[in-house]
């Protein structure tokens, strides 16, 4: 009998207690033993719950509990997730978590702390919710090296670019819509000012490259800005905007960043539409595979962490070899100056507009946007300085 | 040291030398030990082939080295692929394979002897080329009970299918332009005819239930068929036109097939075009996810291949839980005749057609299109009998 802890019993917490039990006799089956959640971790009692028996308050009885091998967090936010998971690891239990926060900022050390107490720490649901995406990464392209990343990581951002490139949403409406549905907070900043995004794509970076960068470092612009005459402008250009989290290992230096970027038709991320997300990454023997599915909600989240928990039950015995991730230095930032990729500038003239390779314009409702050959960000930062408030905004092209 | 031996030096295998080769010190770094391609057996010789000095003749020099201990059979066909995967198994080596007719016909029986000799026996390249699929459902979606799997299994067709819809390509001329792109062979049967996706989506299938089923007795309609006044008609609905394969769990019973489908556009796969495969699958937990990439190729299929092998040498010395298949007997079959979905129906004339439910009519070339509600298969049967020569077609709709 395996005894299983869950600290937080919010959506994913409440959701990991259902997929458990729904499935366990399917599970057991799989794993040829039987498990059970003993103890569940929550500042709320939950009277009217099936599991309200297991609701303790006091996180020092589960870490007391020897009988306690695999514990997950749930519980969100650095403080007192990382405390607790730090705790647990260091008592001999593994943690497995949804906890992008967590994994993003403190990752290096609680991968570290694994090894060093033989347990696990595992991490499946903390980018892209219900997506195989981490451990595929892992073990299937166990073969390759990792060249590019590009994601779609925040589902609350995607469906709001889908309103405003569908229904003709303006960035304020689609957000009302998106909170009236409950896939925005009250406070939507983490989403839509591209935070979530950044804590996720420093975790598949540190896949390709063993490298963590920090999440609050790299260059991170959200969606706030987008106008309606931006997303028409690229859908002229046959292309869609979405909220790009991006990596790219060159050489032995690592380069991420997160922003809105046009998506041409012909790339598979296109269409990844609403809530859900996409991860689609460059491998140099596989080539391009993507991994597309829910990236949040209550089961499909609950379903990679029960993945995790399974994993950790099936390999209990195995000797697994311990994910060691280093943080990342700024030797090892590659110069984002040196980034190139077509663009497209958003004037609100074209008088006076200097001439730029390869150009394409398109106008919409006042605006005109100019397609560009490739650039440099160092080439974009020129022509900022030169066009001055004629430049109402540039994109960077996926 | 690991001492590997690659069966066959076709495409795949030489792709397989080729990512042991040129990502050697990033996988031995990944793995934490060193291995060597110690034998290629092929019947031809390559004297200007790096590796010419591994290539052997006589598969028992493999089988009778005890320094031995992976082989990736790359050979295609049953035999002797089979018989030297059995020998290689019952000899304590572990196999990896990207041969799917093998796979497909033989897995319940290779499966167990791998079991029985506490060795592994992996397949993720025979489905999907390089796409991480199989791992990926058999670890990420552990928690999971799957309930449908829809996939594009094979490359050539639907190259062929999205020339037909993008480029107007008869059957002929797309099937041609793929021959001279090297995407069909000589002899197209085993893709065009659907075979190739039938051994595939039957291993799928199997991953879902732990039933195999005969692949040479599913339901199997290929796309020699398909007009190019049928692939307008399904855009007219805002479909594409795919060959699916298809399987469904319905509580005990299993249900698998392959056809060419209409696949609207809200879905992903609709979007999964030119020599790319995608897999759909519905899980009760996490909802849908797809896995997207090169459904073959030397390189991509090579990276499936060395994923495999890197999993046998990193769990060597690991009690990894064997899977085990039966084999599907007629008491694990759904019946056909009860599968319900959409239909388009394809008429020479509508004159005294019968009214069929939710139809709506498309005209293109001379033909009908008859897009109806949901319906058995009995129920089509009975429309197919009462309309006699009117009826020129049936599409099921995904």
């Amino acid at each position: 009998m395996i005894n299983i802890a869950l600290l937080g019993f919010g959506v994913v917490g409440s959701g990991t207690a259902e997929v458990l039990t729904e499935n366990k006799a399917l599970i057991e089956a799989r794993l040829g033993c039987e498990y059970n959640i003993k103890y569940i971790l929550d500042l709320r009692d939950f009277p009217n719950s099936p599991f309200c028996d297991r609701i303790v308050h006091d996180f020092n009885t589960i870490l007391n509990d020897p009988e306690v091998s695999v514990v997950a967090e749930m519980m969100g936010g650095s403080h007192p997730a990382y405390d607790f998971t730090k705790a647990c690891l260091e008592a001999g239990k593994s943690v497995v978590t949804s906890n992008k926060e967590v994994v993003s900022t403190f990752g290096v050390e609680l991968c570290a702390i694994a090894k060093a107490h033989g347990v696990r720490y595992l991490f499946e649901a903390s980018v892209g919710g219900g997506i195989p995406v981490i451990r595929p990464m892992i073990n299937d392209l166990s073969s390759n090296k990792i060249n590019k990343i590009s994601g779609i990581l925040n589902g609350t951002t995607n469906f709001i670019l889908t309103s405003m490139r569908d229904a003709d949403a303006s960035f304020d409406a689609a957000l009302k819509e998106a909170q009236r549905l409950g896939y925005a907070e009250a406070n939507p900043s983490a989403d839509v000012d591209g935070i979530d995004a950044a804590r996720k794509i420093v975790i598949l970076a540190a896949l390709a490259s063993g490298k963590l960068l920090d999440p609050k470092s790299i260059s991170t612009t959200g969606i706030t800005k987008i106008t309606l005459e931006d997303s028409k402008l690229a859908q002229s250009f046959n292309c869609s905007i979405k909220l790009i989290g991006y990596a790219e290992t060159m050489g032995d230096k690592l380069l991420a960043f997160v922003s809105p970027r046009l998506v041409p038709m012909s790339n598979p991320l296109s269409r990844i539409d609403g809530v859900f997300n996409g991860i689609l990454v460059d491998a140099n023997m596989v080539g391009e595979v993507m991994f597309y599915g829910p990236g949040a909600g209550k089961l499909p989240t609950a379903s990679a962490v029960v993945a995790d928990i399974i994993d950790v039950i099936a390999n209990r015995d195995a000797d697994v070899k311990p994910l060691v991730w280093e943080s990342a230095t700024d030797a090892d930032l590659a110069d984002m100056g040196e980034y190139s990729c077509r663009r497209m500038f958003v004037f609100n003239t074209m008088d006076g507009v200097p001439m730029l390779r390869g150009a394409q314009v398109k106008e919409c409702g006042g605006v005109f946007g100019v397609m560009t050959d490739e650039m440099t960000e160092k080439e974009v930062e020129k022509i900022t300085s030169a066009c001055g408030n004629k430049l109402v905004s540039v994109y960077r092209v996926l």
